[in-house]
Protein backbone atom coordinates (compact mmCIF):
# COMPACT_ATOMS: atom_id res chain seq x y z
CA UNK A 1 0.00 0.00 0.00
CA UNK A 2 0.99 3.34 -0.55
CA UNK A 3 1.23 6.83 0.89
CA UNK A 4 -1.65 8.69 -0.10
CA UNK A 5 0.67 11.67 -0.76
CA UNK A 6 2.49 11.29 -4.01
CA UNK A 7 5.83 11.73 -3.45
CA UNK A 8 7.70 14.09 -5.96
CA UNK A 9 10.70 12.44 -7.91
CA UNK A 10 13.59 14.64 -9.86
CA UNK A 11 11.06 13.28 -13.09
CA UNK A 12 8.22 13.95 -11.33
CA UNK A 13 8.99 18.11 -10.35
CA UNK A 14 7.27 20.67 -13.36
CA UNK A 15 9.30 23.08 -14.46
CA UNK A 16 6.72 25.67 -13.94
CA UNK A 17 2.83 26.08 -13.03
CA UNK A 18 3.52 23.80 -9.66
CA UNK A 19 0.31 25.10 -8.25
CA UNK A 20 -1.63 22.77 -11.15
CA UNK A 21 0.03 19.30 -9.80
CA UNK A 22 -2.44 17.40 -7.48
CA UNK A 23 -1.05 15.16 -4.89
CA UNK A 24 -3.06 13.21 -3.63
CA UNK A 25 -3.44 9.81 -5.03
CA UNK A 26 -7.33 9.88 -5.48
CA UNK A 27 -7.18 12.03 -8.15
CA UNK A 28 -4.76 9.94 -9.51
CA UNK A 29 -7.13 7.19 -9.56
CA UNK A 30 -10.07 9.50 -10.76
CA UNK A 31 -8.67 9.99 -13.62
CA UNK A 32 -6.84 6.35 -14.83
CA UNK A 33 -10.25 5.11 -13.41
CA UNK A 34 -12.34 7.08 -16.20
CA UNK A 35 -9.81 6.51 -19.11
CA UNK A 36 -9.09 3.26 -21.26
CA UNK A 37 -5.93 4.47 -23.07
CA UNK A 38 -2.24 4.80 -21.92
CA UNK A 39 0.37 6.16 -24.07
CA UNK A 40 3.70 3.82 -23.77
CA UNK A 41 6.94 5.31 -24.55
CA UNK A 42 10.32 3.88 -24.13
CA UNK A 43 13.77 3.55 -25.68
CA UNK A 44 14.61 1.03 -28.71
CA UNK A 45 17.75 0.90 -29.81
CA UNK A 46 18.57 4.36 -28.52
CA UNK A 47 15.14 5.81 -29.66
CA UNK A 48 11.59 7.02 -28.46
CA UNK A 49 9.25 4.62 -29.28
CA UNK A 50 5.73 5.75 -28.06
CA UNK A 51 2.29 3.32 -28.48
CA UNK A 52 -1.09 3.47 -27.27
CA UNK A 53 -2.34 -0.11 -24.79
CA UNK A 54 -5.35 -0.12 -23.31
CA UNK A 55 -4.81 -0.30 -19.53
CA UNK A 56 -6.20 -1.55 -16.68
CA UNK A 57 -5.66 -0.56 -13.04
CA UNK A 58 -5.43 -2.54 -10.28
CA UNK A 59 -4.94 -1.12 -6.65
CA UNK A 60 -1.64 0.84 -7.22
CA UNK A 61 -0.38 -1.37 -10.21
CA UNK A 62 -1.27 -0.11 -13.99
CA UNK A 63 -1.75 -3.38 -16.46
CA UNK A 64 -0.66 -3.60 -19.96
CA UNK A 65 -2.04 -6.50 -22.15
CA UNK A 66 -1.23 -7.78 -25.62
CA UNK A 67 -0.69 -10.31 -27.27
CA UNK A 68 2.36 -12.55 -26.96
CA UNK A 69 3.98 -11.97 -30.35
CA UNK A 70 3.73 -8.10 -30.09
CA UNK A 71 6.98 -6.49 -30.16
CA UNK A 72 6.57 -4.34 -26.66
CA UNK A 73 6.46 -7.35 -25.24
CA UNK A 74 9.56 -8.93 -26.08
CA UNK A 75 11.46 -6.01 -25.02
CA UNK A 76 9.99 -6.26 -21.57
CA UNK A 77 11.17 -9.96 -21.26
CA UNK A 78 13.97 -8.43 -18.77
CA UNK A 79 11.36 -5.05 -17.27
CA UNK A 80 11.09 -2.08 -19.73
CA UNK A 81 12.04 0.91 -18.44
CA UNK A 82 8.84 3.11 -19.38
CA UNK A 83 7.37 6.40 -19.30
CA UNK A 84 3.58 6.29 -19.62
CA UNK A 85 0.90 9.25 -20.67
CA UNK A 86 -2.56 8.97 -19.76
CA UNK A 87 -4.58 12.53 -20.16
CA UNK A 88 -7.34 14.30 -21.62
CA UNK A 89 -8.66 17.75 -22.29
CA UNK A 90 -11.79 18.54 -20.69
CA UNK A 91 -12.29 22.54 -21.70
CA UNK A 92 -11.18 24.88 -24.60
CA UNK A 93 -10.64 28.20 -22.94
CA UNK A 94 -11.16 31.25 -25.16
CA UNK A 95 -9.73 34.25 -23.72
CA UNK A 96 -9.59 37.89 -25.79
CA UNK A 97 -6.59 37.08 -27.54
CA UNK A 98 -4.93 33.80 -29.07
CA UNK A 99 -2.05 34.08 -26.08
CA UNK A 100 -4.46 33.89 -23.08
CA UNK A 101 -6.13 31.33 -24.71
CA UNK A 102 -5.64 27.95 -22.58
CA UNK A 103 -7.11 25.06 -21.84
CA UNK A 104 -8.38 22.91 -19.38
CA UNK A 105 -7.19 19.19 -18.96
CA UNK A 106 -5.98 16.53 -16.45
CA UNK A 107 -2.82 13.86 -17.08
CA UNK A 108 -1.15 11.44 -15.38
CA UNK A 109 2.73 10.87 -16.27
CA UNK A 110 3.89 7.28 -14.78
CA UNK A 111 8.02 6.26 -14.55
CA UNK A 112 8.30 3.38 -13.78
CA UNK A 113 9.52 -0.41 -15.54
CA UNK A 114 7.40 -2.35 -16.81
CA UNK A 115 7.57 -6.41 -16.17
CA UNK A 116 5.98 -9.05 -17.53
CA UNK A 117 3.20 -10.79 -14.96
CA UNK A 118 4.27 -14.46 -14.34
CA UNK A 119 2.36 -17.24 -15.02
CA UNK A 120 0.39 -17.80 -11.73
CA UNK A 121 -0.78 -14.30 -11.46
CA UNK A 122 -1.59 -13.95 -14.92
CA UNK A 123 -5.26 -15.02 -14.53
CA UNK A 124 -5.79 -12.54 -11.50
CA UNK A 125 -4.36 -9.50 -13.83
CA UNK A 126 -6.34 -9.98 -17.09
CA UNK A 127 -9.61 -10.27 -14.53
CA UNK A 128 -8.47 -6.82 -13.13
CA UNK A 129 -7.73 -5.42 -16.79
CA UNK A 130 -11.01 -6.97 -17.87
CA UNK A 131 -12.76 -5.27 -14.66
CA UNK A 132 -11.13 -2.27 -15.33
CA UNK A 133 -12.53 -1.70 -19.28
CA UNK A 134 -15.49 -3.84 -19.07
CA UNK A 135 -16.59 -3.47 -15.15
CA UNK A 136 -18.61 -6.56 -14.46
CA UNK A 137 -18.40 -8.36 -17.40
CA UNK A 138 -16.33 -11.14 -15.63
CA UNK A 139 -18.85 -12.73 -13.67
CA UNK A 140 -21.10 -12.79 -17.01
CA UNK A 141 -18.74 -14.49 -18.97
CA UNK A 142 -17.03 -17.84 -19.08
CA UNK A 143 -13.81 -18.22 -17.03
CA UNK A 144 -11.11 -17.57 -19.46
CA UNK A 145 -9.08 -20.87 -20.45
CA UNK A 146 -5.55 -21.90 -19.70
CA UNK A 147 -4.62 -21.49 -23.78
CA UNK A 148 -5.96 -18.18 -23.32
CA UNK A 149 -4.26 -17.02 -20.89
CA UNK A 150 -0.92 -18.99 -22.32
CA UNK A 151 -1.67 -16.59 -25.40
CA UNK A 152 -1.74 -12.88 -23.99
CA UNK A 153 1.02 -11.24 -22.44
CA UNK A 154 0.43 -8.84 -19.45
CA UNK A 155 2.90 -6.26 -18.10
CA UNK A 156 2.83 -4.20 -14.80
CA UNK A 157 3.81 -0.73 -13.73
CA UNK A 158 3.89 0.39 -10.45
CA UNK A 159 2.41 3.62 -9.62
CA UNK A 160 4.93 4.66 -7.71
CA UNK A 161 6.47 7.78 -9.88
CA UNK A 162 3.88 9.76 -11.11
CA UNK A 163 2.90 12.92 -11.51
CA UNK A 164 -0.98 14.64 -11.65
CA UNK A 165 -1.96 17.76 -12.86
CA UNK A 166 -5.05 19.11 -13.40
CA UNK A 167 -6.21 22.63 -14.84
CA UNK A 168 -9.53 23.02 -14.18
CA UNK A 169 -10.16 26.57 -13.89
CA UNK A 170 -12.03 27.51 -16.83
CA UNK A 171 -12.10 31.05 -17.43
CA UNK A 172 -11.38 31.99 -14.12
CA UNK A 173 -7.18 32.66 -13.70
CA UNK A 174 -7.32 33.85 -17.69
CA UNK A 175 -5.60 37.19 -17.93
CA UNK A 176 -7.98 39.66 -19.27
CA UNK A 177 -7.20 41.95 -22.62
CA UNK A 178 -7.90 45.18 -21.23
CA UNK A 179 -10.87 47.02 -21.52
CA UNK A 180 -11.89 45.37 -24.88
CA UNK A 181 -15.45 43.69 -23.88
CA UNK A 182 -16.42 43.53 -27.84
CA UNK A 183 -14.74 40.35 -27.79
CA UNK A 184 -16.67 37.25 -26.49
CA UNK A 185 -14.48 34.91 -24.01
CA UNK A 186 -15.44 31.63 -22.39
CA UNK A 187 -15.21 28.53 -21.74
CA UNK A 188 -15.79 25.51 -24.34
CA UNK A 189 -16.63 21.83 -22.53
CA UNK A 190 -15.48 18.89 -24.03
CA UNK A 191 -17.04 15.42 -22.59
CA UNK A 192 -17.18 11.82 -23.50
CA UNK A 193 -20.73 10.00 -23.40
CA UNK A 194 -21.67 6.53 -24.23
CA UNK A 195 -24.21 5.79 -26.85
CA UNK A 196 -27.09 3.72 -26.68
CA UNK A 197 -25.05 -0.39 -26.95
CA UNK A 198 -25.63 -1.86 -30.17
CA UNK A 199 -26.39 -5.98 -30.05
CA UNK A 200 -24.54 -8.47 -32.12
CA UNK A 201 -27.77 -9.41 -34.33
CA UNK A 202 -26.86 -13.23 -33.32
CA UNK A 203 -28.18 -12.61 -29.64
CA UNK A 204 -31.53 -13.36 -29.38
CA UNK A 205 -34.43 -11.06 -28.33
CA UNK A 206 -34.56 -12.63 -25.42
CA UNK A 207 -30.98 -11.76 -23.76
CA UNK A 208 -31.52 -8.48 -22.65
CA UNK A 209 -28.55 -5.68 -22.24
CA UNK A 210 -26.39 -6.90 -19.34
CA UNK A 211 -25.38 -4.84 -16.07
CA UNK A 212 -22.02 -4.47 -17.01
CA UNK A 213 -22.86 -2.20 -19.95
CA UNK A 214 -24.82 0.27 -17.70
CA UNK A 215 -21.04 0.41 -15.60
CA UNK A 216 -19.19 0.95 -18.57
CA UNK A 217 -21.24 3.55 -19.39
CA UNK A 218 -20.92 5.15 -15.79
CA UNK A 219 -17.49 4.55 -15.83
CA UNK A 220 -16.01 6.01 -19.19
CA UNK A 221 -18.79 8.50 -19.88
CA UNK A 222 -18.31 12.01 -18.24
CA UNK A 223 -20.30 13.16 -15.25
CA UNK A 224 -20.04 16.67 -13.62
CA UNK B 1 4.27 18.00 -50.57
CA UNK B 2 3.61 14.46 -49.42
CA UNK B 3 2.71 11.19 -51.45
CA UNK B 4 -0.50 10.80 -50.79
CA UNK B 5 0.39 6.75 -49.79
CA UNK B 6 2.47 6.78 -46.30
CA UNK B 7 4.91 5.08 -46.69
CA UNK B 8 6.27 2.04 -44.50
CA UNK B 9 9.56 2.06 -42.80
CA UNK B 10 11.20 -0.23 -40.31
CA UNK B 11 10.13 1.83 -37.39
CA UNK B 12 5.97 1.85 -38.92
CA UNK B 13 6.22 -2.24 -39.42
CA UNK B 14 3.28 -3.64 -37.21
CA UNK B 15 4.33 -7.08 -36.12
CA UNK B 16 0.67 -8.24 -36.74
CA UNK B 17 -2.86 -6.96 -37.68
CA UNK B 18 -1.37 -5.55 -40.84
CA UNK B 19 -4.80 -5.41 -41.86
CA UNK B 20 -5.49 -2.58 -39.39
CA UNK B 21 -3.15 -0.19 -41.40
CA UNK B 22 -4.64 2.81 -43.26
CA UNK B 23 -2.30 3.80 -45.84
CA UNK B 24 -3.81 6.98 -46.72
CA UNK B 25 -3.22 10.43 -45.63
CA UNK B 26 -6.84 11.10 -45.49
CA UNK B 27 -7.24 9.22 -42.81
CA UNK B 28 -4.35 10.28 -40.54
CA UNK B 29 -5.23 14.43 -41.13
CA UNK B 30 -9.13 12.88 -40.31
CA UNK B 31 -7.75 11.64 -37.38
CA UNK B 32 -5.63 14.62 -36.26
CA UNK B 33 -7.77 17.21 -37.24
CA UNK B 34 -10.57 15.87 -34.61
CA UNK B 35 -7.96 15.57 -31.86
CA UNK B 36 -6.02 18.30 -29.62
CA UNK B 37 -3.56 16.47 -27.30
CA UNK B 38 -0.22 14.41 -28.63
CA UNK B 39 1.47 12.18 -26.16
CA UNK B 40 5.03 13.11 -27.23
CA UNK B 41 7.92 10.79 -26.10
CA UNK B 42 11.92 11.25 -26.27
CA UNK B 43 14.82 9.99 -24.14
CA UNK B 44 16.43 12.62 -21.72
CA UNK B 45 19.80 11.06 -19.78
CA UNK B 46 18.96 7.29 -21.81
CA UNK B 47 15.22 7.20 -20.14
CA UNK B 48 11.93 7.27 -21.84
CA UNK B 49 9.46 10.45 -20.95
CA UNK B 50 6.35 11.15 -22.20
CA UNK B 51 4.42 13.96 -21.73
CA UNK B 52 1.30 15.32 -23.62
CA UNK B 53 1.03 18.69 -25.39
CA UNK B 54 -1.67 20.33 -27.14
CA UNK B 55 -0.71 20.10 -30.55
CA UNK B 56 -2.11 21.84 -33.76
CA UNK B 57 -1.32 20.07 -37.87
CA UNK B 58 -0.43 22.46 -40.45
CA UNK B 59 -0.23 20.69 -43.97
CA UNK B 60 2.27 17.89 -43.31
CA UNK B 61 3.68 19.38 -39.76
CA UNK B 62 2.71 19.11 -36.25
CA UNK B 63 3.01 22.09 -33.97
CA UNK B 64 3.40 21.37 -30.73
CA UNK B 65 3.87 25.01 -28.30
CA UNK B 66 4.38 25.48 -25.30
CA UNK B 67 6.95 28.03 -22.89
CA UNK B 68 10.55 28.74 -23.45
CA UNK B 69 10.83 27.59 -19.96
CA UNK B 70 9.67 24.83 -20.35
CA UNK B 71 12.06 21.37 -20.23
CA UNK B 72 11.16 19.82 -23.25
CA UNK B 73 11.83 22.49 -25.50
CA UNK B 74 15.02 23.51 -23.98
CA UNK B 75 15.77 19.60 -24.50
CA UNK B 76 14.83 20.66 -28.55
CA UNK B 77 17.66 23.12 -29.21
CA UNK B 78 19.22 21.11 -31.55
CA UNK B 79 16.77 19.01 -32.85
CA UNK B 80 14.48 16.06 -30.39
CA UNK B 81 13.92 12.90 -31.57
CA UNK B 82 10.61 12.08 -30.89
CA UNK B 83 8.11 9.44 -30.90
CA UNK B 84 4.20 10.92 -30.80
CA UNK B 85 1.03 9.05 -30.17
CA UNK B 86 -2.40 10.36 -30.94
CA UNK B 87 -5.00 7.99 -30.41
CA UNK B 88 -8.77 7.71 -29.14
CA UNK B 89 -10.70 4.65 -28.43
CA UNK B 90 -14.45 4.62 -30.64
CA UNK B 91 -15.82 1.72 -29.36
CA UNK B 92 -15.73 -0.71 -26.56
CA UNK B 93 -16.36 -4.71 -28.17
CA UNK B 94 -18.15 -7.26 -25.91
CA UNK B 95 -17.50 -10.63 -27.18
CA UNK B 96 -19.04 -13.17 -25.32
CA UNK B 97 -15.79 -14.09 -23.54
CA UNK B 98 -12.99 -12.09 -22.10
CA UNK B 99 -10.95 -13.34 -24.59
CA UNK B 100 -12.28 -11.83 -27.63
CA UNK B 101 -13.25 -8.78 -26.10
CA UNK B 102 -12.12 -5.81 -28.25
CA UNK B 103 -12.16 -2.23 -28.81
CA UNK B 104 -12.38 -0.30 -31.88
CA UNK B 105 -10.01 2.95 -32.03
CA UNK B 106 -8.47 5.17 -34.14
CA UNK B 107 -4.48 5.45 -33.44
CA UNK B 108 -1.37 7.97 -35.00
CA UNK B 109 2.23 6.80 -33.80
CA UNK B 110 4.30 9.38 -35.23
CA UNK B 111 8.32 9.73 -35.50
CA UNK B 112 10.71 12.34 -36.48
CA UNK B 113 13.13 14.92 -35.33
CA UNK B 114 11.57 18.03 -33.39
CA UNK B 115 12.82 21.66 -34.03
CA UNK B 116 12.12 24.60 -33.26
CA UNK B 117 10.53 26.96 -35.62
CA UNK B 118 12.83 29.97 -36.66
CA UNK B 119 11.56 33.35 -35.37
CA UNK B 120 10.74 34.32 -39.13
CA UNK B 121 8.04 31.77 -39.11
CA UNK B 122 6.95 31.66 -35.59
CA UNK B 123 3.74 34.04 -35.94
CA UNK B 124 2.72 31.47 -38.94
CA UNK B 125 3.19 28.26 -37.03
CA UNK B 126 1.18 30.11 -33.75
CA UNK B 127 -1.81 31.18 -36.47
CA UNK B 128 -1.59 27.29 -37.46
CA UNK B 129 -1.73 26.21 -34.39
CA UNK B 130 -4.18 28.31 -33.04
CA UNK B 131 -6.32 27.46 -36.09
CA UNK B 132 -6.11 23.75 -35.75
CA UNK B 133 -7.86 23.91 -31.62
CA UNK B 134 -9.67 27.01 -32.14
CA UNK B 135 -10.39 27.07 -35.80
CA UNK B 136 -11.91 30.83 -37.18
CA UNK B 137 -10.11 32.67 -33.88
CA UNK B 138 -6.86 33.87 -35.10
CA UNK B 139 -9.65 36.54 -36.90
CA UNK B 140 -11.51 37.48 -33.85
CA UNK B 141 -8.96 38.63 -31.96
CA UNK B 142 -6.23 41.33 -31.60
CA UNK B 143 -2.97 39.86 -33.34
CA UNK B 144 -0.43 38.63 -31.61
CA UNK B 145 2.54 40.91 -30.14
CA UNK B 146 6.03 40.49 -31.20
CA UNK B 147 6.56 40.09 -26.72
CA UNK B 148 4.01 37.13 -26.84
CA UNK B 149 5.35 35.53 -29.93
CA UNK B 150 8.96 36.04 -28.20
CA UNK B 151 7.61 34.43 -24.86
CA UNK B 152 6.44 31.40 -26.64
CA UNK B 153 8.57 28.71 -28.23
CA UNK B 154 7.02 26.43 -31.15
CA UNK B 155 8.45 23.29 -31.99
CA UNK B 156 7.46 21.04 -35.70
CA UNK B 157 7.98 17.77 -36.29
CA UNK B 158 7.24 16.54 -39.71
CA UNK B 159 4.77 14.04 -40.44
CA UNK B 160 6.93 11.65 -42.95
CA UNK B 161 7.22 8.58 -40.55
CA UNK B 162 4.00 8.08 -39.52
CA UNK B 163 1.52 4.89 -39.12
CA UNK B 164 -2.21 5.39 -38.97
CA UNK B 165 -4.06 2.48 -37.35
CA UNK B 166 -7.45 1.76 -37.30
CA UNK B 167 -10.25 -1.04 -35.89
CA UNK B 168 -13.78 -0.17 -36.91
CA UNK B 169 -15.47 -3.25 -37.65
CA UNK B 170 -17.39 -3.47 -33.86
CA UNK B 171 -18.48 -6.71 -33.51
CA UNK B 172 -18.22 -8.09 -36.98
CA UNK B 173 -14.67 -10.16 -36.76
CA UNK B 174 -15.27 -10.80 -33.13
CA UNK B 175 -14.56 -14.56 -32.67
CA UNK B 176 -17.80 -16.21 -31.70
CA UNK B 177 -17.54 -18.21 -28.63
CA UNK B 178 -19.76 -21.48 -29.41
CA UNK B 179 -23.33 -21.74 -29.66
CA UNK B 180 -23.77 -19.93 -26.09
CA UNK B 181 -26.80 -17.24 -27.36
CA UNK B 182 -27.34 -16.66 -23.49
CA UNK B 183 -24.37 -14.44 -22.96
CA UNK B 184 -25.17 -10.49 -24.63
CA UNK B 185 -22.60 -9.45 -27.28
CA UNK B 186 -22.79 -5.98 -28.80
CA UNK B 187 -20.46 -2.73 -28.60
CA UNK B 188 -20.51 0.16 -27.10
CA UNK B 189 -19.58 3.43 -28.85
CA UNK B 190 -17.78 6.08 -27.00
CA UNK B 191 -18.46 9.78 -28.63
CA UNK B 192 -16.93 12.94 -27.77
CA UNK B 193 -19.35 15.55 -27.56
CA UNK B 194 -19.08 19.59 -27.03
CA UNK B 195 -21.59 21.28 -24.49
CA UNK B 196 -22.79 24.64 -24.36
CA UNK B 197 -20.52 27.49 -24.13
CA UNK B 198 -20.31 29.22 -21.13
CA UNK B 199 -19.68 32.90 -21.59
CA UNK B 200 -17.52 34.30 -19.61
CA UNK B 201 -19.36 36.95 -16.75
CA UNK B 202 -16.94 40.21 -18.05
CA UNK B 203 -19.05 39.60 -21.03
CA UNK B 204 -21.69 42.18 -22.04
CA UNK B 205 -25.19 40.57 -22.91
CA UNK B 206 -24.51 42.21 -26.42
CA UNK B 207 -21.83 40.03 -27.32
CA UNK B 208 -22.80 36.82 -28.88
CA UNK B 209 -21.35 33.59 -29.10
CA UNK B 210 -18.73 33.84 -32.22
CA UNK B 211 -18.47 31.33 -35.11
CA UNK B 212 -15.00 30.01 -33.86
CA UNK B 213 -16.79 28.34 -31.37
CA UNK B 214 -19.24 26.41 -33.68
CA UNK B 215 -16.53 25.42 -35.29
CA UNK B 216 -14.56 24.32 -32.50
CA UNK B 217 -17.89 22.25 -31.81
CA UNK B 218 -17.69 20.60 -34.91
CA UNK B 219 -14.12 19.79 -34.96
CA UNK B 220 -14.02 17.85 -31.64
CA UNK B 221 -17.06 16.69 -31.75
CA UNK B 222 -17.44 13.74 -33.40
CA UNK B 223 -20.04 12.92 -35.97
CA UNK B 224 -21.19 9.33 -37.36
Amino acid sequence: MQEHQIPVTPRTQFHRKEGRRATDRDTLYRILDSEALAHVGFVRNGRPVVIPFAFGRDGDTLILHGSTGAGTFLDARDGLDVSISVARLTSLVYARSAFDSAMDYESVVIFGTARLVPTERKAAALRAFTEHLMPGRWAEVREMTAKEIAATSVLEVPLDEVSVKVRDVGFGDSPDDGEDRTVWAGVLPLRRVVEDPITATSVPDAVDVPASVGLAARRFGWRD
